[in-house]
């Protein structure tokens, strides 16, 4: 698949037809008493569907791989997940909605205890978020700007933060500034490469001032950085593609993977109304939708069959409006599953519908995992839905005479 | 699929056993009013034919990329698509039947109009073939031979034709000499690495001839030159997988690919009995035949449904004499879909059978594009047909102990 990019840019035309990216986060699942979710669930519409459309299955990277949120959404994207990797770093702070830039160096953080020299709770007692927002406030107020180097801490939750060093020439070479266990000495970053031996002094000298400005603090009174990562060059949608898109999506993981790419966010809620709301009023200002429900992922972390049913129920009854607009492809899938059986990213593969003029309707008359797999798309990996789905849309160009 | 070509010289071995492989150009389409052409067609023996086959997909290069003629074939013959391009002079040449030789250069090239220093009608207002083949043969006697290298014109339909420059060290690392948009100046090529530079400029010494001996011609009075390219250097089918080939076609593109590939050319006319009958009289001296029927892609390309189906119907009244020569192999399939809704080639793809003792039969009992998606094989690449063919034909040894 090394080539497909390459393709791309040699193949891609500019056309009017546009195209509907429906991700439903975490779709595919197990049977429970015989049943998926996606089998139990009420559905008439997305069925219908499933009926005139092309179904398949697709391995979010190939058999066996368990995705996170990043590599499946890249591969979905058409992006080679093994090749652009998107650090750890880098992802808790899309998650956070944090903006990172191209220069900025990015690293997961963890408030901890230190005692005598030694870390005796790596997480801090779990401090309260309401706590690690005032700790990051007053730590961002405190901080001396090195170097021309800016360093901003930014809450997530409990005792977790992401660190922004936003300057020039920052490294990501660094190891884990972090003793992984527990009544083991604080630890600072050490450079992996020559080129990051003055970006690891630097983080250095940080944990040691926030070390000294937290030292009466009781429980928060060091941190651990881990992940220290920058953005990977990518490029976007518009380049690879020549698509105007838009990423419609409530979670800031998605939005900022989505921004990454190069596409527009059109801000929306957690609310299905919102969502599809959001797709009809921006329908004439772009070609690429990617819509990214998130209900079903969640439940499926949570284990919860009945929630996760439901969800679907809940998105089936908006099928109709996402017919109603005709794009010239529909497409219905997800990122990767997440059974609830496991309560986790799973590597099982995703249902898939795609509804075209183009497409040769199958004998799947029922959209689920099962069902899928008797699809004509047969099984594939991720990574291929673009190319076929800018086939349909009539954006690709014949490859040689 | 980089280790295929390495695997081959491995593993293959040489046999008396004998492969079919019919190739029905363009025979994958679309349904019209439900069905496709091939679910339309009466066809008996190929569909009992199926019933004894195991049957599949492929996709000719991947999911949703569109083929040319040369790109498809070059896959189907197990030869990796996206590493050996055939540039657009070399495919216009084996179209015309041009003999072109490993340090032969060729370029497809247009009759021009020219008038006050601007190329005013890119088509010299389409003049006729036979005007066409009158300026090639004067262009041919009147052509000074520079420096060592012969010039040949070879006319094509209306303002078009094929340039062959034969001689030592030419490169085609050139521009096109095209100025692609009439109202601009005379183009010439210029070179694209240091090595052209000799060839650019007796290619653009040569234009300026070709326009002095035109210049009292009314519309035909310049050339535009394009695609410049050379031979990729491609293992042959002896070399590769030791078969002693037969390419059995009737248009000269194909014709032409073959003898690229070592294949030695029986010649046949459009007609299905003397294709087969070339076959029949053919069949001991070779162990591997390539028998291309054009007749399915160009009822594709004029969108003639009724024609389509009426060719796949004739075809299948000479499958009982393919199999009465009892082959140890023998595959029906295609290069790639032509459906007729888009009366074009298309990155749809190719059903499959293959009839061996040492297939699987499964289920499938009509030979068709939604039959064959529910085949044992299932949906695959189609360079990995060549050694599936290759296994059933005992001709690739264990690799490995």
């Amino acid at each position: 698949m090394m080539n497909w990019e390459k393709l791309a840019r040699e193949l891609v035309q500019e056309t009017e037809s546009k195209i509907i990216l429906l991700v439903l986060d975490g779709l595919g699942d197990l049977p429970l008493e015989g049943r998926t979710p996606l089998e139990a669930a009420h559905k008439p519409n997305l069925d219908q569907l499933a009926a005139k459309s092309v179904c398949g299955l697709t391995d979010p990277i190939f058999r066996g791989i368990t995705p996170g949120s990043g590599p499946s959404h890249l591969a979905l994207f058409g992006y080679d997940p093994l090749k652009y990797i998107l650090g750890r770093g880098i992802l808790e702070a899309l998650g956070l909605g944090v903006e990172v830039r191209g220069e900025d160096l990015v690293a997961r953080g963890n408030f901890a205890t230190l005692k005598d020299g030694l870390i005796v709770d790596r997480r801090a007692g779990r401090i309260s978020s309401i706590e690690n927002e005032k700790l990051c406030a007053r730590l961002n107020e405190s901080l001396r700007k090195r170097k021309g180097v800016g360093i901003t801490l930014f809450p997530g939750k409990e005792h977790r933060f992401v660190a922004r060093f936003r300057g020039k020439n920052l490294s990501d070479s660094l190891s884990d500034a972090d003793p992984q266990k527990e009544k083991n000495p604080l630890t600072y970053t050490e450079p992996l490469h020559e080129e990051a031996r003055e970006t690891a002094v630097l983080i250095n000298r940080f944990i040691d001032e926030v070390t000294e400005i937290l030292k009466d603090s009781p429980k928060a009174n060091t941190i651990l950085l881990r992940g220290f990562s920058k953005l990977p060059s990518l490029p976007t949608f518009s380049e690879l593609y020549a698509l105007k898109a838009a990423a419609i999506a409530s979670y800031p993981m998605y939005k900022g993977l989505a921004r990454l790419l190069g596409m527009e966010v059109v801000e929306a809620n957690e609310s299905l109304e919102e969502l599809f709301l959001a797709l009809e009023n921006n329908y004439q200002k772009y070609n690429f939708f990617y819509l990214h429900v998130k209900k079903t992922d969640t439940a499926g972390e949570d284990g919860n069959f009945e929630a996760k049913k439901k969800a679907i129920e809940e998105v089936d009854e908006f099928i109709p409006r996402l017919v109603a607009l005709k794009p010239e492809v529909l497409v219905i899938t997800s990122d990767h599953s997440t059974p609830c059986l496991l309560k986790s990213h799973s590597w099982h593969p995703n249902p898939l519908l795609l509804f075209s003029r183009t497409c040769i309707p199958d004998e799947v008359e029922i959209f689920t995992e099962r069902g899928c797999s008797r699809g004509y798309l047969g099984r594939f990996e991720a990574i291929y839905l673009m190319p076929l789905i800018l086939a349909h849309a009539g954006k690709l160009k014949k490859f040689g005479a």
